[in-house]
């Protein structure tokens, strides 16, 4: 009979991630791999790790890190993804990415005008 | 300046999903619009629909749904998904997705050569 | 040997709290029962029902339905909790608790002026 | 106009809480500010703390330091909470608390013998 993690170990290792995200990808211009690719910059995040490399993005992805530093400039240059500066525990400072650009456009409320979905008519 | 949805808004709709997901897909021999797929049956699951249809998944993917019907039986041979009867709330009988077997294969602890449980042996 | 539930079910059943929420309700005037009705609210919303009644609320609390009562009127006064009118799927204009002006407070970005961690300074 | 954290610091600090956690505490013998200092527990573990001290607990509830060590005295007498010893990374023995003897009780599988809810059937 298989032996099954604890409930602890399963309820501390989520990430939680915007539907919007899963929903309008696409129309972000995105197709998976660089969905996935976004996903592990978000995962590796709440590791305490916010720059990961390309070699350890690969890692958890079936394409090379040669394509993973190409998906990346390509997700800076479509300003959905931003390396920033900060300072670390030390004071040194360090960049990371930051995924702020993608969530502000993810987040901007749509004012809905078409006949469908009048979802606010106030 | 934009205008962003509430807090509430964005509180209310996140997908939890597991860590072991994101670093473990490409070791149970997936590659990533099957990984995403999977993200999408789980996010409409979140949302009541528990037996979306390949359009429907098609319509969050780049791939056609003639794709997605191939994605989900390919998922079903590989044993990361199954179909379920269940009742719904007016005792009818229906259809739904169900990934345990996906978390199953996920959750299962797995021993660290020694026959105890030695969780941490260097 | 216990059975447990499916780990589907696990995953299912999982509301999002933000940490601030539980960091900071003692700076909001709040106390232990008014945080947890806070939390019930919020749980309800994830079940699809927004304006849960007195009764129900006390019906997971240790408190009576007057009890809960008094503290909604009290959260209200506060400016914690809001009483929003929205349309159902049938357009139906129906209430609904909206905690919009609590996440509001706790996610005002409070800035940092000097080098140590002065974070509240009133 | 009031400035609002970035939406990656709102993703960022997020806790999941089981529903049944806050649906079934009191069936469980506890009330509210026992529910809140396992809530206090669970979101130290989160940031890295899993053996936060009375005073630690106690700076973010309403109660004093000596109330937070009787509490956690009668969850440890009610088997809902444990204390374990766990290698950290300097692979030093340390005491951590586990929220795992409270998981298992809530996601025991009740079966239902009553008319109104028939899930399982088979």
């Amino acid at each position: 009979m298989p032996k099954y993690q604890s409930f602890q170990s399963i309820l501390d290792n989520q990430v939680m991630v915007p539907k919007q995200l899963l929903t309008d990808y696409t129309k972000l211009g995105l197709e998976e791999t660089e969905l996935v690719l976004i996903l592990q910059i978000h995962r590796y995040r709440t590791e305490g790790n916010s720059f990961p490399t390309p070699e350890e993005l690969a890692s958890t992805l079936t394409v090379s890190s040669q394509e993973c530093s190409k998906i990346l400039r390509s997700l800076i240059q479509k300003q959905l993804l931003s390396i920033e500066q900060q300072h670390n525990e030390q004071q040194v400072l360090n960049e990371c990415y930051s995924l702020e650009p993608l969530w502000e456009k993810l987040f901007t409320y749509t004012p809905v005008n078409s006949p469908e979905t009048p979802e606010f008519n106030e």
